[in-house]
């Protein structure tokens, strides 16, 4: 498997795994009826760096890399990740992150910052704890998840060093 | 002195406060060379609804409200509160930020959070507690502070209950 920067012709590819994930509504706080259009705006918005996970030509992730903040906040990164749903389990989530802090810190970021990590998302919650990320803060109810109501999300946070 | 909502009349005032903020640079996490023109986009940005502090025809402050997230995370509240350097210390901050809970609430949102407050900006952190505030998470060294260095910020939290 390598990561690479995501070009044009990984749009279609990207989408598949970025529409469905917004769709479920479980683990990012987005629009959950984005067009296509619109899911591809995002994901490709003018601030993210956009990177895919791809085996044999096949696309299995996809990550954005970006600053949390603008000025004095500037040197703190910010990414979302996803991963197919048919290569789930496989250490793809943890390759991409792996990858992002190599890559931020390259870019000169000083620490990176997760804003809202829902907390029913407990495999995600439990790898970035693994990758060095800490629980900073939590924010009591601040996630409406289609299944199980209103849960707490977390702020994570890690220096890169 | 009344809150209300800011019209386009407003916009020179309103830039005379949110400019002089912004170029500062030790309060808010947002680039500090913007133009008149970005400043402007910005503070009226299209998710943002914006209110001016007025006394007796002056503007004293101005603060917007919008949703912190989308989608699951949509149900929580975000502000930007700015008051005149001339008029700070007469409670505009708290008659401000007062009427923004009870806005915040009509407008059906549960909750509010601050994302990004400086823990140097005392006089801020310790008016919000004294409004409800917890804060529920401590970023570590998250703001460049251009006197002070690296800082850490806060990001606090309250029910609309």
């Amino acid at each position: 498997m390598q990561i690479r920067p995501a070009t044009e012709a990984d749009h279609a590819a990207v989408l598949a795994i970025v529409a469905p994930t917004l769709k479920a509504g479980e683990t990012y706080a987005m629009r959950r009826d984005f067009s296509d259009a619109e899911t591809l705006d995002y994901w490709f918005g003018p601030t993210h760096e956009v990177f895919v996970a791809e085996d044999d030509g096949v696309i299995l992730g996809t990550y954005y890399l970006m600053a949390n903040q603008q000025g004095g906040g500037a040197h703190v990164a910010n990414c979302g990740y996803m991963t197919a749903p048919a290569a789930q389990g496989k250490g793809i989530a943890r390759a991409m992150c792996e990858h992002s802090l190599i890559r931020a810190k390259e870019r000169g970021f000083r620490a990176m910052q997760f804003n809202h990590v829902v907390s029913t998302n407990g495999r995600a919650v439990a790898l970035w704890q693994k990758l060095g990320f800490d629980i900073v803060g939590t924010l009591p109810l601040a996630f409406n998840h289609p299944v199980n109501g209103y849960v707490d999300s977390y702020v994570m946070f890690r220096a890169l060093s």
